[in-house]
């Protein structure tokens, strides 16, 4: 392999010829060998892509940053967003807590793809930019990787875990709607109780996700919220005046979202809590539709032995061994990724504790998490959608059955003859293998005429159906 | 130990004589030995108070109940909020997931201390009201367990976490005005950084505090929705019309606090999100507490061999070998809740997952835990706040001293002579033990005038001190 | 309330004067009003009661305490054990990190009882025995506190969690071996499967407990090495040469108890990965159980419109609306357990991360979150095993239905006709709601008799049944 | 793209004419979007590749496979091992819980390169091996995955995490011994306290590790365990007599790794305690591993404004706007690998509590989590050894200083004047800034003569330095 020389302020590194970055990233690729490379989420980079162009705009309005350097940084950075260098950045999340060599990536990949731009060749010449005094002019790595998580994560929640959320969310609720006037049994402590409608069913999960959506939209204004400006420990030392302010302006107005400077930049620096915060509601989320799928593939068990109530769509073979096998298999893959997010929250909460004086030196593996949680809800549930929730059918023929068959539609009779008199009807049909009807008339609790008006399934269901 | 004989619909129960209880209470005692005696909590038992008053009224004033039983009921509500009957409830948490029989426990005691009120030997004479029929219509566990562990988990956030949290914060914040001329060695990595002062730190503390009320603030709604006539399975059978609103309506006026009726009854059954979002927030404010006291036990520490840039009280003797020791010991109460919330989050999450079909019966441990968190951080704080934050003193000698042997005082040299020769200036000082000047000067890259017009602390610390 | 002066190297105190504890004791129980009174657990303190007399057998053999001395610390510690003073010890869990304050609050009450022991009243002269001096000769908060909770958690592991799940374990054996002829349909994906018995699935949840228990054992020898000997910091200062191993070697015949001195003390006073490791055991167990309690649940399911497969006790009356239902309440008991050790491992884990040099200061935290969990696991086994495990029984009618329905009865014919003919047979009955017989006869792949020679549920359950 | 068709018992599927992958893994591609593509571990292919071959030298051996197909698959199997086919596997963890198409997505690649060594052409004439009838044969997912995953944990544990944390631990052995000599103040909450030595500090570490490692090689007999022979729910039906024990030999054989077959198959498919049991050790050794990089980075902190006792590599420039500034990233790199490791604990407990009758539906979730952690711990443990532990020097002037310092020395008083005379002495100097030695002189408690005998450092820290 050619390389070629770079150096830093430690002194001469072999950069492979054909590779954009210089001395530091390739210091990091040697000494943090751990687990894949290349595992720092590509979001991030381009996180850092808005902000160094934002930086470079605030620098040149500020007067620290001539308009040429501003263009050829801003122009790179277009070509890292356009996705034409996502080779070019190799460093893992298990690197130094603060992001500084994914920092110093960014920095040395923009410095000399801009030398290539302005027409001269990598590691021929000065450098058109430098990448700590240009590139990172008025920041550090402890205000800029924060603000690049910020980017990402936020992004990617409003690009893709509330749209898939919501996708799912909105063909559950039609569905509840298809479903409000199937009168089934219900069922507490996964034992028969009083009837109520699959639609009725299905509105408890669309409650669910929507609770679950205001919670996370909640999170989003601590989320917007951007360290930078705070540079090194959080005073903004070495920045112009007004330079955190505006530079959070560009970073909205080039995102086109509603990111701010953090009133705050010595929280920002030092503590994640943002990211604890939007993290707990993406766990939430997974809470919730853990039980949507576990009531799901509940209600699909079967197709002879099991509930089968509802009838889901047959994907794809189920078993390499029993032919004809079908298998609830998109709620599996949905409740292992929430059982993922599970976990991940518990990695990003300890992460979250374990700030120290002016810094939180957990930033890559926090915001590594939160971007595979965000990522695997919103992925799960457009799939969960697409070849699962809409094509879920009642199968009307078992579920009328088990309808009808149920004690627990003795509890109609609690407010005409008493609880315990109801009771004693329900006990002695389960001990006899008969019917209520026989037995509340056996009892002499209950004529056969005011059974049939007091005992209706599709009136024990209330008004909401 | 003397009995007398209850009974339920499947049979007779010895009870001991002098307790309200009755057959159920009796068979959960016996059934469910499990962990210390009594753990389910007394808030849960007075939010019970709460609503089965607010029952009684509504019963009532829909018609269903008559005027005498509404007021015996209320009346023995009242006497368990006023811890009357505060051994009358001996269950425990690991019952059935329902909470069934703590329901039924209330019942009972209300059914017989009603009885007692008007007249009454208990155990003699037909119960002048009924622990089913009366004191539970128109509810049912499903419903009212839920309904009594919000209130409880609210009034505990709002009585308990969130004034402990706000005194603490509140100290912080007078801290961090006090201290904002005190300027001090910043550190990120645990390294010496650029300056900040010491009130700018506090600040940090201030804005999580701050962002974790807001956090927790936000859970409040959710919350605040009651299931309570939803009965069985949410269809609110066995009702009478307007009974969920107008039940909600009283006890939001017997609590004082915004309580409304859940939208979805089917969610408030089968998901308790609400304990879940509601315990993701104060799994927030443990992590942000948890930063705070880590930072500083590690600036108290010392005396003499640690960083002891601050001075915490003497609370009591550190150590019972080591004469004359003092210990960051609310710190260490702090971070062990701190621990523990963490791990009930956890618990909550778990359970919140496992709801099936109309009911999640894990609802006597998911209450628990977040009643436990609530109170831990509530009572951590203001025990952190009394014996250790508001005592909190600046060492000026040593913060004066550890600021100015800083090396990384040459940062404020970058946007004069450009980061690598800052850099040079501080590797050779590192190297040699010399002062940032000395090297300055000696490599020929500032003046000593320069040097002194550049390198002031007090100018590197921002605006925001 | 009456008080007497107790003092200690800060000053005086006044203590209520009935009370046995001293100083340091009630200044904790001023500093620290954080959750419940008195949470440290019991258990712990009879810890300290084992080594403070081993201490004092020791000190007295090594030369250093005199006998009389010996046996007034010796006759304390008795009663401690026997429960005599155990509202003595009034100090929370969320204390310092040390447990310093309960080290000194066992020291305080044996030094003032030894007092009066000696004939003496409390607060009249000097006290007979020094809590520091005596007493705590020889100790530290700082191994005393890692000795007593590792003698309370050991203790608690093989008399309580052991036993109970043993216990369970074989009524589950005994199970196994009762249903070993009655074969059922099985279910992967919680569809219908091939068969099998429902010994054997019984089987597969003994050889659960089997491993939960080996793992559980595999981590004793840990927790038998003890801190005491280390002191202050783990080099043993102020000890008698051969105090460590002596001391230990008390312990363990005190307690019967394979108790021996931790090779290395500087671990065992910095780090506790011994209750990290053995509540990883116990978190295992949780794992398993909740699988074995949904299992059980879900196959008990119905009683009309469930699975219905097996039938468990029914304990007590299962609705407070719902005349007649009875619910898998012990299953509920159980998983709730399941789910609060599983959150009690991510706390202990927490606080196992958190030690800092020389000691880790989240002891009593971690300490009380083992000594739960145990507890739990122990007794809900118990309760589970009595309540319900030992009265399963199949209910074979339902159990044959099930099994003659199902079409997954076809894989037998995969070795003789193909995976793919015997898919085509599957997937025809089940859309035509026909048998598979029928259709094998229909497709023209099996004649009538070889598909009555092959197809045989209990030929597909292997030899293990 | 050029496409062929590829067919299964559902119809035919259009799959990229270039790949050897069939009908199943193209619909599972479709069905399954979620996340990055091809998230399956390549570990847990490699390990099908070993079962596939052992199972065809089974069934072979058994007579039920010819010897012709036996090598065809043993040939391809042999390949996929040597890397040639890593990339027809392109599917990814988020798809059926049994990883059902991953076993499928071997069976077809197999079956259609060994189409392709038998000299045909993918696509044309009958397939010379069929996927199910043959390289599945005596398999199904169910057995197949958890002990293609068993294999895969087992290895990546003995081959990368086991060497790694050895490696560390052999480093931090040779520093113990290196540093015996270096006696430095103890510190214990934070504070100073009596002394040890440096080694001492190590020496604990090293303990740490060992019982950890221990506790890892316990769980390994656990993992050793294979499901395969147990087939579709557990009862090896459609496998030949003696199978399932010849097939673990001959794995063992290939991996020349101790595997045995499973005692029993139902626990083997519907728990995988073994790997919860196995990342319960990994946690257990996050925790140690965590303790001992904050104990390094702390004890390494300044340079000028820290702790600075130990001096570790700069190993790269530590920010992007400090110049001179070198931070212990890899104390930081492994912290986060360690709280990743708790996340991931969590995750896999959740999976581990969720199978359901004869199949847990969490394998690929499961698997994956425990290969990251033990890959992450592994290599951190290296990158922390080569590039920090080894390097780790005293400083021996701060050290000394520090030491001296103290006031902790007093506690080598307690045994000559008792514990009260030695806190006054040391509280004294505390509050006058002045030495121990003054104090003790002034106060009278102790001859300058005495104090120079009894207060030696050095005699402080026991035998075991």
């Amino acid at each position: 392999m050619d390389f070629r020389i770079e150096k830093d302020t430690m002194g001469n590194v072999n950069v492979p010829a054909d590779k954009l970055w210089g001395a530091q990233t390739e210091r990091s690729r040697n000494n943090f060998k751990i687990g894949a490379s290349a595992s720092m989420p590509l979001e991030i980079v381009y996180g850092f892509a808005y902000l160094k162009k934002a930086a470079a705009y605030t620098n040149n309005e500020l007067g620290v940053l001539s308009t040429e350097k501003r263009d050829l940084i801003a122009k790179v950075c277009d070509e890292i967003l356009e996705g034409k260098h996502d080779n070019q950045f190799p460093l893992v999340i298990w690197q130094t807590g603060s992001g500084t060599q994914s920092n110093m990536n960014v920095n040395e990949v923009i410095a000399n793809r801009a030398h290539q731009i302005a027409g001269h060749i990598i590691g021929e010449g000065e450098k058109t930019i430098q990448p700590n005094d240009d590139v990172n002019k008025s920041q550090s790595s402890n205000d800029t990787f924060p603000t690049g998580m910020h980017i990402a994560a936020y992004k990617k929640i409003v690009e893709t875990t509330i749209p898939g959320i919501t996708k799912l969310r909105d063909t559950l609720h039609k569905k509840a709607i298809e479903f409000k006037e199937v009168v089934k049994i219900g069922r507490t402590h996964l034992m028969d109780a009083t009837p109520l409608t699959l639609g009725q069913e299905f509105s408890g999960y669309v409650s669910q996700l929507d609770h679950g959506l205001k919670a996370l939209k909640n999170t989003l204004p601590h989320l917007a919220e951007l360290a930078l400006g705070g540079t090194a420990v959080g005073t903004g030392l070495n920045t112009p005046k007004g330079y955190d302010i505006l530079v959070a302006k560009y970073i909205a107005q080039f995102t086109n979202l509603p990111f701010i400077t953090a009133e705050n930049k010595f929280e920002a620096l030092a503590a994640h809590d943002a990211l604890v915060e939007t993290h707990g509601a993406l766990k939430q989320l997974a809470v919730s539709l853990n039980k949507i799928a576990n009531d799901v593939r509940m209600m699909a068990s079967g197709p002879r032995s099991g509930i089968g109530e509802i009838i889901i769509p047959a994907n794809e073979p189920g078993s390499s061994i029993m032919p004809g096998k079908v298998n609830p298999t998109q709620c599996e893959a949905l409740t292992m990724v929430c059982a993922q997010v599970m976990g991940n929250d518990v990695a990003v909460t300890v992460g979250g504790t374990q700030g120290h004086y002016e810094l939180n030196v957990f930033k890559p593996m926090m915001a590594a998490n939160v971007l595979q949680s965000a990522q695997l809800i919103g992925d799960a549930c457009v799939s969960f959608e697409a070849h699962c929730a809409s094509g879920i059918e009642p199968n009307h023929g078992v579920i009328k059955e088990l309808l009808n068959n149920s004690l627990m539609l003795v509890t109609a009779l609690n407010t005409k003859i008493g609880y315990y008199k109801a009771a004693e009807i329900a006990n002695t049909a389960h001990k006899n293998g008969t019917t209520l009807k026989e037995e509340a008339i056996n009892l002499g609790y209950v004529s056969a005429e005011d059974y049939d008006t007091w005992v209706k399934p599709e009136n024990m269901v209330g008004d909401s159906k």
